[in-house]
This record gives C-alpha cells, structure tokens and sequence, in this order.
C-alpha cells in the first residue's frame, strides 16, 4: 500500500511481451462473465477511484463510514481489488519474504509473531519459506521463492549464503540478521562485485559483559559455555564474545559443551560435562532453550542445586524464560526494538532503493531472574 | 505448481478489461529492456518449454543435471518466471493463508511450521495474517487478505466467523479447525446461503475418556478443569466433553478454573482455586502450556507435591512437555497427521472446486508421563 515511492526504478518480471501468451489470456478474458471495476464501484458509492483504492488499504486514512459504504458497496458488485494484476503495473506484491528453519522455535516464533503484526500495519504480508541450515537448500529454495516477487527478503545469514540469495533474488533486497562477520563464506563468487545487503546486528557484548561481572561477582570461576550450531553465527559471535570477556578478567577460556540450540542438546551436553569430567561453577548458554535443557539436567539427573551449586545463564529473553520452573537469568535481546528497526529498513530501502547499504544494531542487556544469586 | 487441475473453473478478478490500465502497461513494458522469456532460455538451453517450467518447480521431476543447466542459462539470461503474470494465466497464486492470532503460542508454531514444510513440497508458500480473537478485525483483516488472492485460507473458527470469511474471499474456500458447532454465531445473514468450508475435526473424546479413566483409576474424586477463552470452540468442546465424561462415571461437574490458554492465566487461576476454596485431586487442562501454569502454581506458590497431592493433565502434545521440568500426562492431537489432512483437503478442493464440503476427522489419545502416577 506504500506505493507510492521508486517503483519505476526496480525491475520486475512478466510475460507479457510474449505474444502468444498474452493471445491466450485475451482469449480468457472474452469468454468471463463481466465483472466489476473499481470505477464501477466508485460510480455507485458517488466517491473517487482514488477512495476506493483506499477503502481497501486499511492503512489509508478514511472516514470509517465512507469506508464502510465502499466495501458493502464493493461486495454487492463483486468487485475485489487484485494484487496479482496490480502487482504488474506498481511493481510491488507486499509480500515480505522471511527465511527461517524453525518456525516452532520460541524465539524464531515470537520473532516471527511481532513481525507479521509490524508488517501488516504497514500494508505487508508474511510469506514465510523454510530452509535448512547448512545452505543444502539454498538453490532450490531461492528459485522457488523467486517466483512469489516479494518485495523484501529477511533471511539469517546461516540459513542462506547472502550473495547465492542476491543472485537469485535480484529485485528484492534481503535485510539480514547477523551480518557474516571477517571470514564467512557467503557465497560470492570470484569476481563478483559486493552485493548491497542491509542489516540488522545484535551487540552481544553489553550484555553479556553484564552476565561475566555477574558471575564474577558470586565467584565463579571455572565457566562454561553451552553452544549452538558450530556453523551459526549467532553462535560464534557469542563465543568469541565470551571468551574474549573472560580473558579480560583472567579467568581462562571457558569449557565447552557442544550444543546446537535445543533443549535435548543442552541437557545431553550437561550431564555427559559432569559426568566425565569436574563440573563447572556456572553456564553461560547461547541461548534461553537450550538453558532451560542445561538447569533439568543439573536438578533432574545430577540432583545439583541452582543457582546453590551451579549458575546458570541464558541468551534471547523468550516467553517461556519467566516461567517459574526455569525463572532464568538471560541476556536480553528486545524483540520489538529488533522488529522496529528490521521494518524501518525495509520500508527505508523501498523507498530508495539506490541507498547504500543500510544497518541498525539492537543492543542487548542482563535480566536478572532466579538462576544466578 | 499444480496448476493443472480446475483452473478454469475459479474465479479470478483483473484490471485488464479496463482499458486506460491496460494501455498503462503496455507503456511501461515499452520502456524496458527486452527480458528474456521462458522459450528463450528453452532455446538456449536445447530443451522444451515445459521443461524450463519444470526446472523452476522443486517438485517437478527432472534429472538433477538438467534442473542445473536449466537454471544457469535461465541465470545467464536474468530470466525468471513470475507468479504474478502467471496468476492471471492460470488463476492460481500458491498462496496459502493462514489466520492465527498468536504465532507465537507454542501449538500454534509447530503447526505453522509442519505445514508450511508440507505447503512447500506441494508448491505453495504460506501467508501468514494475524488477527485478534474477539472477531473485531473480521472485517479489515479479510479485505486486506483478499488482495493477496490465496488459493486456500486456514483459519480458526473461533477467530473469524466463517460466513464473513466466506463473503469476502469468495474465490479461495476456507478451511477450518474446528467448524461451529450448533448454536455458535457463524456470521451468516439472514436468509444467505449455507456457504462452503472444509473442515478439520478434533475427536477429543478418545483421549480425554482415556484422561478420565487414569484420574479414577487412581482414586481422584475431585477434579477441576483449567479453562481456555471463553468462546473458544477449543474450549467449549474440552470442557463439554470432560463433563460428560465425569457424569457417566457419576464424578459429579468439575470445579472450572477461569483461564485463557495462558501459562499465566493457568497460573493465577490454580493458586486461587486452593487459597479461596478446598482444592482438588486432579487439574484436566484446556492445553498444555496452561497446565504448566498449574504446575508451576502447584509446586512452587502451593508448596504441594505433583502428582503425589494432586494430578494433572494436558491437551496438545506440545514439544515443552516432555521437557523434565513439567514432564507432562497430556492428550494428544498427532500434529504430523493433522497438518498431513489439512494438506489433503487443500489439495483436494483445488483440484474438484465443485465438490460438497470436505471434511476430516483426527483423533487423540492420552500420554502418560510424570505428573499422573
């Protein structure tokens, strides 16, 4: 419903200058019954084509009663406006395309829930495309989406190689979440010039400085840090954070149990730590879920207090954090500061899509809850 | 990409029987560079021009060789197909949308995410509209989404009143979970025409007899059942369903603790029903994260032992409840076989549009976990 701004200038695909195929749908076209068109209804209702243009755009402003006029209006016509058609003269489908491998996970979820709600007031819809993480769908999954038009991608760097995601997409510019840090495969290649990707960092390092001086502060001494998936880079950017973090006050590298960001990992990754080895003081995990998986093991299976024997940490802050069987301290990632900033460059980017590349970067703080004290 | 079926049978809205667009278009397309079309790269590529539509359909057989030398030469001539010109060729957008209120609620995100895998192998992509759960967006939230023309829409009963979702949508036929049952207000005007829906039943009754017969099998007299929202069919068919269930055990009617689905609502609710009144021996709960509330409220605000002083039981299966900390009895809905019908009845509605209303049904059964015993 923006669209008012830069169409001209983005390419979009049709098949129309193929003769044959515009014979054939001339040829459907005769054989429908008539319907309505939008003058038809604004005859009816003594109003603008302009107004019903916005009595169908929940956005636009108008009197509610003039609305609703139109509409009821418009349903006795059978008049419907068609994006499908209008998406070939304005070049915009309102489609906002997000890449993700887990809808069900509760941060993906809860990310994806604040989104949809931020994008539909602004005259968007969520196409949703799952992938994979380890970039197997890559080709296939972009060509598929290729053919829905959207007019913005947001993808997780580890899902998608950016330049793979460029290449194929072309039209759209994928906004992206953790940006490949120096050393990432993105998929450029040989040659190929820097491609314009706007955005989104998470800086981890405020908050979890505040989750180190905490566990520094209770004396812990011996940490350890619960991944993700090796080739995340959520999850080397909070490991390399941490360890950095932790060399700053001398207190060693952290241990590591492997994980990848669920539940059964962290709580597989806990027991075998302290059943092979010495334990550690405390957990710093790279993120809430596959805390709570840790803080079972240590009360279920180890019969360990927490926070008395072991602290626990996690990272994100989801819904499920509070709940009084985890009660969990968690670097907080703010989901609507982060939904805020992810809608405001795709609506920037739409609206100039000659700017150079756009960023914002979310900032991330300690919430103190029952697993540290 | 299953286009093949019924096309010419839905209906379709357009622009292009307007003239003044028309000859819009046709000036935009003179402007632009030529593009390559699908026989271009046919051409180039010394193959049919079935096989290039087959090479960007993931579901279409193809040796694997031929799918990648396809692509690269469609990639070397910047040709792509486009779902919005072919939309009005063959009336079908492969969209599917789906109505939640919360995509975040955990049972409603691992259905997203199962069917938006399955939507995907079958060349649909879902879209995704957030709605409220009081029937106020009725009415915006269907005209914004009819501009996005969905071949199928899936929605919640208890969130949109099928008749206004019929009327609005007209082409694509919805498909609901969970259809009205007698005296639940569908929407329908006086005099208007039974409409057609396809629908997913949930037989509660298995699971929740098996539920009943655990609880007196182990002597629990006294049970209350945990609510959801109040015009909730979800709810509605629970709670009738555990009363009548309790009624020919001679159990007498539950106790009803007032919730909302909510672990929070779950929560409060339980610490009330044992701080104003006797408490009970078992909690039947509406779902399972609201159970979690019980649980939670139980062992940590009531100080009382689960399942030794009093039991309690889910409804969904949720992933969190195998989760040690909860480690739930709950009734469960096969997510795997739900998602699998709806895709059917999707399916089978675009292939025949003319066929009475679909439906099918899906059955539940309890398992038993810690917190019975």
């Amino acid at each position: 419903m923006t669209d008012a701004n830069g169409c001209g200038k983005m390419q979009h695909e049709h098949d129309f200058k193929n003769p044959s195929r515009m014979g054939s749908l001339t040829g459907r076209l005769k054989v429908e019954p008539a319907r309505a068109t939008a003058e038809m209804v604004a005859e009816a209702a003594q109003v603008s084509r302009a107004a019903v243009s916005r009595a169908f755009n929940p956005q636009a402003p108008l009197k509610p009663e003039k609305r609703a006029r139109i509409l009821r209006i418009a349903e006795e016509l059978s008049y419907t406006p068609d994006r499908a058609a209008r998406a070939l003269v304005t070049r915009r489908t309102h489609l906002v395309g997000i890449i993700v491998p887990d809808v069900c996970s509760p941060w993906e979820s809860q990310e994806i829930d604040a989104l949809t709600t931020a994008l539909q007031a602004e005259g968007f819809a969520t196409l949703l495309f799952k992938t994979r993480t380890d970039f197997s769908m890559d080709e296939t999954l972009l060509t598929y989406m290729r053919g829905f038009n959207p007019d913005s991608v947001i993808a997780f760097t580890e899902n998608v190689r950016p330049h793979i995601l460029a290449r194929f997409l072309g039209r759209a510019v994928p906004i992206y979440i953790n940006y490949p840090m120096a050393g990432v495969a993105d998929g450029r290649r040989p040659g190929e010039p820097e491609t314009l990707f706007d955005r989104i960092d998470v800086d981890q390092w405020e908050g979890m400085e505040q989750a180190v001086a905490l566990l520094a502060g209770y004396g812990c001494r011996r940490i350890a840090y619960l991944s993700g998936k090796r080739d995340s880079l959520a999850e080397q950017a909070r490991r390399t954070t941490l360890q950095a973090l932790m060399a700053r006050r001398a207190m060693g590298d952290p241990a590591v149990i492997p994980g990848d960001f669920s539940y059964d990992a962290g709580y597989a990754g806990t027991v075998d730590l302290f059943r092979l080895g010495e334990g550690v003081d405390a957990i710093v995990a790279v993120n809430d879920e596959s805390a709570f998986g840790a803080l079972d093991a240590l009360r279920y299976e180890l019969k360990l207090r927490v926070p008395e024997d072991v602290k626990v940490i996690g990272f994100d802050d989801i819904a499920q954090s509070h709940w009084k069987s985890y009660n969990l301290t968690t670097v907080k990632v703010d989901l609507d500061t982060r939904v805020r900033a992810l809608v405001r460059l795709i609506l920037r980017r739409l609206k100039d899509p000659q700017a150079p590349a756009l960023s914002e970067t979310v900032r991330t703080r300690l919430v103190v809850r029952g697993t540290v004290g």
